[in-house]
């Protein structure tokens, strides 16, 4: 039954060599990877406008300047990335970048704040989607937890399906949101070029007397937000068609494009149409109502765009389970989490994300505001550390004209550096549990490795000295009376060694002289040892009973216990037994050395 | 850890000879099994006027000889119980009486209605307890669902703890409830007799034009809300101290005396000050505040008043289990509600009874209205079944002046009969669901004596012809490769048998050959069997190998399957690794006839 269940939610097993059928072409990873680069639209802009006008209206004009900075960062992140791809074609996450050339610490440091961040991503994307929902519906707010919980069970169960199949679901509105923000954009432009816009701007240059450097730079980090998941496609390059580093770097271009393309359009109209940023209507909302009016395509803009947040969140879906089994192979984490699942998912790693980030939704009721700047920490963090790596590397290998690809990331990685201090420096209140929760983080991750390498050093053999040995058998046998199940068990037992004993266990003296003349009178060839019970447990006269036994014999030979087991055709009648075996059977088993057996009978009526 | 916090929680085990000091005396038994009977008191005279009310104030002086006539009942019920006490002194619970004299679906009928009573008892109590609490803190309004929990958890413990010891605490608030409202009404009918209220009354007797018999029916059936509770002490003559049957009929003539001059002294008290119910305020609140106004006295009769109403709740924790006990004795119940725990309590029923009713108290928002009238019915069928078996008892045996008790019980079963045919037409919507619910609980009660008689009949032996058979043996070990686990494991299987297979499972080609070689460079003396797995699943291919040796061999021998597993130092390093062996168990146990041994491995670093 639940066996079915979970062939309807997630359909078939998929064999192993199905692999190949699930990769991503480059217009599906597009859809698959760039969700959440592209919905940071949806607020970059707005973002900076809200640092400006903490000085006043006339220093909005900076917003240009700022914007075509993002673009210029966003030209560098995507340039080297794109060399990231090319130089770590089996996936090149900053986890791997910075591991390979700045040591394996900093690649924890790196690998630790992405797992974290894509579980933020996760929980921010949703809640932020929720937001939008319930602000277009008021009448949802009361249940917008639920909401986000949902949205992020569907995406689990999507992701569980198998990623080819996500993509195909998911890449309609990532493209619905393109062609939606296009249409804007080009339609916005049109009517400003026919002068149908009056709105009073200040001229770009005009001067405003009491803005300062401190507060630009707060504003072009703030921008930096709509930065957030460019880094997704280097890191899930095994996931691509083959060959895998072109189409990878194909991708990773288109999506630079448009989202440079959509972020410096929304910026120049939202300038253009002297827009002021407000609590209770973004941006984007502003600009479309000034385009389109309050009509169908102003709600069908705002419904994409609620839908691509949900959306950014399955970004993290890919990535998450990628990073999760590098690091686990490397043993940093858990083995399950290299286990594909039936579709061939890391399903682990894809739950694992699922059920943390809905803790998050829950313990933050779905307000977000405090996740954000540590969000962003989170990702420019590995950010500088990945570029970092690839400075070391072309300062290592140095192939011809590596000066060229070296600047590159050198101007990257002080710009992301530069921003990652300006958000600890600006928002410190916010971030200050990153300094805290990476280094657990970091330890843990060692302390997974020390036990994983213990494990391997006990359990390493001699091929050549290290042989099985043969000793003697003792099998002690629990009975509840004269049974037949009992007649199994010791059918069993005397079927492997003569030395058997049968433990019975009585409340008082009546008992005890009934049961051993009944044996007496069965005599089934085994020794009967009947032990008292003053307190009603059946459990604690019986292990010391066998602590006896092991004590006396263990040096000579393996002792086992045989539990007898009662299986029954329903489930539900097994609350009609008592389950005194099963409970003997959980202690034996992890505080003592003893081997467990147990020998089912099952009751078919 | 675990241990040490039930220890902490409900105290040191206790030997089964201890029994005898557990024991209640009469003035323990007093408090221990009227609370529920006495409380009553705190809303069976509001009942009446409720209903006389509608017709006009003028009807109110009906209340006295309603109350009288409730009074009355109250004196049948009191001596028909102690009948029932004397006939049957080892317990004689509706239950009982019925089964004996009217056959065992009529027992079962009673004894469901028992027990689905009981959990309203808990459930109804606790919660109008909160109710008196709230009314007075308003603040604590929001919380009365936890309010109510809690109450719930803490008599749920003090009954883990066993019965004499809640008895010493439940005792003070039962005794200083009875004094309070003992004082109540001394100081009341003081004030009335020294002419100190001056209340407009209707004299006994006045004509009232549009009073019916059926309101005044309906009145009398309210009224005898106060009289629930009152079975509870010929339930539980076990419980108490020798002669049980003695100090349990002297128990039962106290309490219904207690109870009775507590009712109608508030009833006359009501009448005399001419009071009117009031939804904002009791009538025993405004009894009191007209006695004493609003000062320390009267808050600390409504403080015991709120208390005696969640002591109610714990009549129902005294009789659940062990009406749980005896139907599980006649197996109608499962066999885990006769275990007794470590402190000679019942544990299973007392546990059984908590959970219920919190879970009705969740349910139903601690809001009880709608549980009440079905409380009543849930009283009032075995009240009626009860001393309808009497009265058949009193028939066939025909003991030296049975006509007397005969008319005693006649008129009993009358008047309760009565009762509960008026509940069931005046509030009919309220009552239905007891008509599908007692059906199942009976139907579920049948089913569980089936099932326990089934696996007697599978499980008896003949002493003289079922022997032991001795068998070959095959042993099947799963191996992971070639390590201290498996050469433990190999060594077990080999002291036992000749016949021992190892069994791997390998993704490919390549992994099948380096695993067969390295094997052979081994070479333990044991035959492997490498097997291919397309689905990455390690569990499906080794099953269907099970299969195979089991439809082979399992004429001659007997298949046991050997685990290896892997014990960690810390709980927690069980995430680290991957635990097909325990899924492996759970499949083989539940579906197949093979004997699973499990070898532990204990990793101590």
């Amino acid at each position: 039954m639940p066996n079915r269940f979970k062939r309807l939610l997630i359909g078939r097993p998929m064999k192993s060599g199905e692999i190949e059928d699930e990769k991503l072409s480059k217009l599906k990873a597009l859809a698959v990877l760039s969700s959440d680069a592209l919905s940071s639209v949806a607020y970059g802009t707005e973002q900076i406008l809200l640092v400006l006008m903490a000085v006043g209206f006339a220093a909005v004009w900076y917003s240009i300047p700022i914007s075509l900075a993002v673009l210029g960062l966003l030209l560098i992140l995507v340039l080297s990335y794109r060399q990231t791809i090319f130089a770590y074609p089996s996936g090149g996450g900053a986890y791997i970048v910075a591991k390979d050339n700045l040591g394996v610490s900093t690649g924890l440091l790196a690998g630790g704040s992405l797992l974290v961040d894509y579980i933020l991503t996760v929980a921010v994307s949703s809640s932020a989607g929720t937001d939008a929902i319930t602000s277009a519906f008021p009448s949802l707010h009361d249940h917008r937890v639920l909401i986000a919980l949902t949205m992020i069970l569907f995406l689990t169960i999507m992701n569980l399906r198998g990623i080819g199949e996500s993509a195909s679901v998911l890449a309609v509105p990532v493209y619905l949101f393109v062609v939606a923000i296009f249409i804007l954009i080009g339609s916005g432009i049109v009517k400003y070029m026919i002068g149908g816009v009056n709105a009073e701007v200040h001229e770009l240059g005009t001067v405003v007397s009491n803005i300062s450097l401190f507060l630009l730079l707060k504003a072009f980090s703030s921008g930096c937000s709509a930065l957030t998941g460019v880094e997704a496609v280097s890191n899930a390059i095994p996931n691509f068609k083959q060959p895998a580093e072109r189409n990878a770097a194909k991708t990773l271009m288109m999506m630079g494009i448009i989202l440079g393309v959509m972020f410096i359009g929304i910026s120049l109209l939202a300038y253009w149409y002297g827009i002021k940023p407000d609590l209770k209507q973004t941006v984007v909302s502003q600009i479309a109502e000034t385009t389109f009016g309050r009509g169908m395509i102003y709600y069908i803009i705002q419904g994409v765009t609620a839908l691509i947040l949900f959306l950014a969140a399955n970004t993290a879906y890919s990535a998450f389970p990628l990073l999760a089994f590098m690091l686990a192979k490397d043993k940093y984490m858990p083995h399950m989490f290299m286990v594909r699942g039936d579709r061939l998912g890391f399903s682990n790693g894809i739950i694992f994300l699922g059920v943390f980030s809905a803790l998050l939704v829950i313990a933050f009721h779905g307000k977000t505001e405090n996740l954000i700047p540590l969000y962003a920490v989170g990702v420019f963090i590995p950010f500088t550390l990945s570029q970092l790596g690839m400075m070391v590397r072309w300062l290592n290998l140095r192939p011809k004209g590596w000066w060229l690809p070296f600047t590159v990331n050198t101007i990257g990685m002080l710009t992301t550096l530069a921003i990652t201090l300006i958000f600890i420096f600006t928002k410190f209140s916010q971030v200050w549990m990153v300094f805290i929760f990476l280094p657990i983080v970091i330890f843990i991750f060692y302390k997974i490795r020390r036990h994983y390498l213990n494990v391997a050093d006990d359990l390493r053999i001699s091929l050549m000295e290290d042989n099985p040995v043969i000793k003697g058998s003792t099998i002690v046998v629990p009975v509840a009376g004269i049974t037949r199940v009992v007649m199994n068990s010791l059918s069993y037992a005397k079927s492997l060694t003569e030395n058997v004993i049968a433990v019975y266990v009585a409340f008082d003296d009546e008992e005890i002289d009934r049961m051993e003349a009944k044996w007496e009178e069965w005599n089934p060839g085994v020794r009967l040892i009947v032990l008292r019970s003053s307190y009603r447990s059946i459990i604690r006269p019986l292990i010391k009973f066998i602590e006896t036994v092991e004590w006396k014999n263990s040096e000579t030979d393996h002792i086992t216990v045989l539990i007898p087991q009662f299986i029954t055709k329903h489930w539900w009648h097994y609350i009609l037994h008592n389950q005194s075996s099963l409970m003997l059977r959980a202690y034996l088993f992890t505080q003592k050395d003893v081997v467990i057996a147990t020998v089912p009978y099952h009751f078919h009526r």
